[in-house]
């Protein structure tokens, strides 16, 4: 078996003449060690340059995800280092994957790059892609490389589910949630929207730097979702909108209404010092932390004991079923009041 | 088994306040029949909404391919027709997977998106996506709508290879060629590249649209690839980028050296006509025909008679190993005289 990176090479149409593609694409697939590969395991079956990446069978259930990220909209040019842009960009699809209970494999990468881009620079996302990969799995099969007016990187992951002994899928779905169940969180939240707040207003304190980082260096969950999925957990989803918007998903995918105490909710100690008036809506609202909102019944957090591959942090209840006009989430307020949020926003709830 | 639609919402940053995302993936979701499948068969796992598209598990080889379309880059939104544009996004992706002998299974859609599209063009676009699922396979379970400065469709595509009856993977790969081999092509070549330049050059003959529609409506060759890999042939590419570019893809990989003739490369009749002096260099180097390149023994093909899922046309022989500075393919031309190409291109050989 050959580990194998395969960009396919772009339509004459395209790119090649332009921007100098398959010269582009050997640097990158040596970014992304396929040259260094023989000491590493080697996976995939058929190597670089064909038409399709090829892997070997599983047979096990098989995952696909899809998430791009588009400049001036989901991040600025200038304001992101590039090897931040590419580890997030694979994060967040490896982040659906760990959401899911599965365990990342193969990646495909494709870069819509604008003239005049540099070389170095796209090299430097890759090796963010690359460092991604080592950590969370998904290594880089394949993908496309085209011009563009507009940089975005459009990244789809293919990945595989836990399994029970019998050979079943085990999954962490959105629409598992049932009445009585307690809703937890994987770590704290709020520091990525802090980080995203921080820098749109220039701050620069070393609190300001730390809600930067979490912004721009976020992880997958991955070990987090295969510990809970082996061990019964049956519901999940990650925090990629805010928790708020996240949690009314899987209400809204499960029929289902749920209550969280604010005070409960996870947060990095940075974010409340440097957003002392905002920080809890921060934490209720901010997306991309990529932690995992996990729902299950009360018994199948005990039996595991603290062992869920990270933190877990009880904030709240599946209350009951869902009712026809009424919101999916209420939020026990830190001063005792309620407020309430569904999927599509939560301010013109707030009382 | 449930049959899904998956399209990931985009973080709150992204794109759904601006372009209404949720509406829009319920009415994408229904042009893609989600509502419609009942009668169908069902086959992924995990329904719309969750993180991940889930299929089952597979012991066949898998397969992974992405290929993008980018605005006034691989098209011109003016002059392409909204449907036409899906259904070519999802052909080239099925394409490199009918390239490798397999048949397509999922896909996942991404779309960028600019400010003020209009969601019945949309419509439209995934109609012909569907269109071309139907025909060639590759469900679509998923993908991402995010906004964009420029209209970009990127499709990832998963595959399931061809695979003998004692289990083995039946690959076409690029890197098969061996002296001795004969090169087929599954049909005419140059329509489609025709239709392009009678598209700039504003012609509108019975012709040249004819040409056009061979543009704007390539078809996959699946059956051909299946029959061909089911019938020990192991070596093939699409015609992406035109016959001597793609060929010569072939002989790189293979360490292998092919010569053609130019009067046996099949071309549409519309094509001579439309352009009587320009016909064969268009057969010859123009891209998107998406026929199959065949390279094997002349006893394989020998073998398969005429049974091979469609037309297939002898061209020319693999004429031995590659020798560093000599090109890869040669071309007999009309008057047989000879001129030559490399991956890079042909034009600076001829003469």
């Amino acid at each position: 078996m050959l580990r194998i990176i395969d960009f396919m090479p772009q339509s004459s149409a395209g790119a090649a003449a332009t921007i100098g593609e398959f010269d582009l694409i050997r640097r990158l697939t040596d970014v992304l060690g396929v040259d260094h590969a023989s000491d590493r395991e080697r996976r995939a079956l058929v190597g670089i340059g064909d038409d399709c990446a090829v892997f070997p069978g599983d047979s096990a259930a098989g995952l696909l995800t899809a998430d791009a990220m588009v400049d001036g909209v989901h991040f600025r040019r200038g304001e992101i280092d590039w090897y931040d842009l590419g580890w997030k960009a694979l994060v967040s699809n490896q982040s659906d994957v760990a959401a899911m209970g599965g365990v990342p494999e193969f990646a495909l990468v494709t870069l819509g790059l604008p003239e005049g881009f540099s070389p170095v620079q796209v090299e430097s996302m890759y090796r963010g892609i690359r460092a991604a990969a080592e950590e969370f799995g998904g290594e880089v099969v394949g993908g496309d490389v085209v011009r563009s007016p507009a940089l975005f990187i459009s990244v789809s992951l293919y990945g595989r589910a836990a399994q029970s002994s019998s050979g079943e899928a085990l999954l962490l779905r959105r629409d598992r949630a049932r009445a009585g169940d307690r809703v937890a969180v994987t770590g704290p939240l709020g520091g990525s929207a802090g980080g995203l707040r921080a820098l749109a207003e220039g701050r620069t304190s070393e609190d300001a730097e730390r809600l930067k980082r979490a912004h721009f260096s976020p992880r997958a969950k991955v070990d987090a979702g295969r510990v809970l999925a082996a061990n019964g957990v049956e519901c999940a989803i990650d925090v990629s909108d805010g928790l708020l918007s996240d949690l009314s998903r899987i209400c809204e995918s499960s029929g289902a209404a749920a209550e969280i105490e604010a005070g409960l909710v996870p947060f990095p100690a940075a974010l409340e010092r440097e957003f002392p008036t905002e920080w809890l809506d921060l934490a209720l609202t901010g997306g991309e932390d990529y932690e995992l909102i996990v729902v299950a019944p009360e018994e199948t957090f005990g039996r595991m004991g603290g062992n869920v591959g990270g933190e877990l942090h009880v904030i709240g209840d599946i209350t009951g079923p869902s009712a026809i006009g009424e919101p999916l989430v209420a939020v026990v307020d830190l001063d005792g009041s309620r407020f309430y949020a569904d999927r599509a926003g939560w301010d013109h709830f707030r009382g």
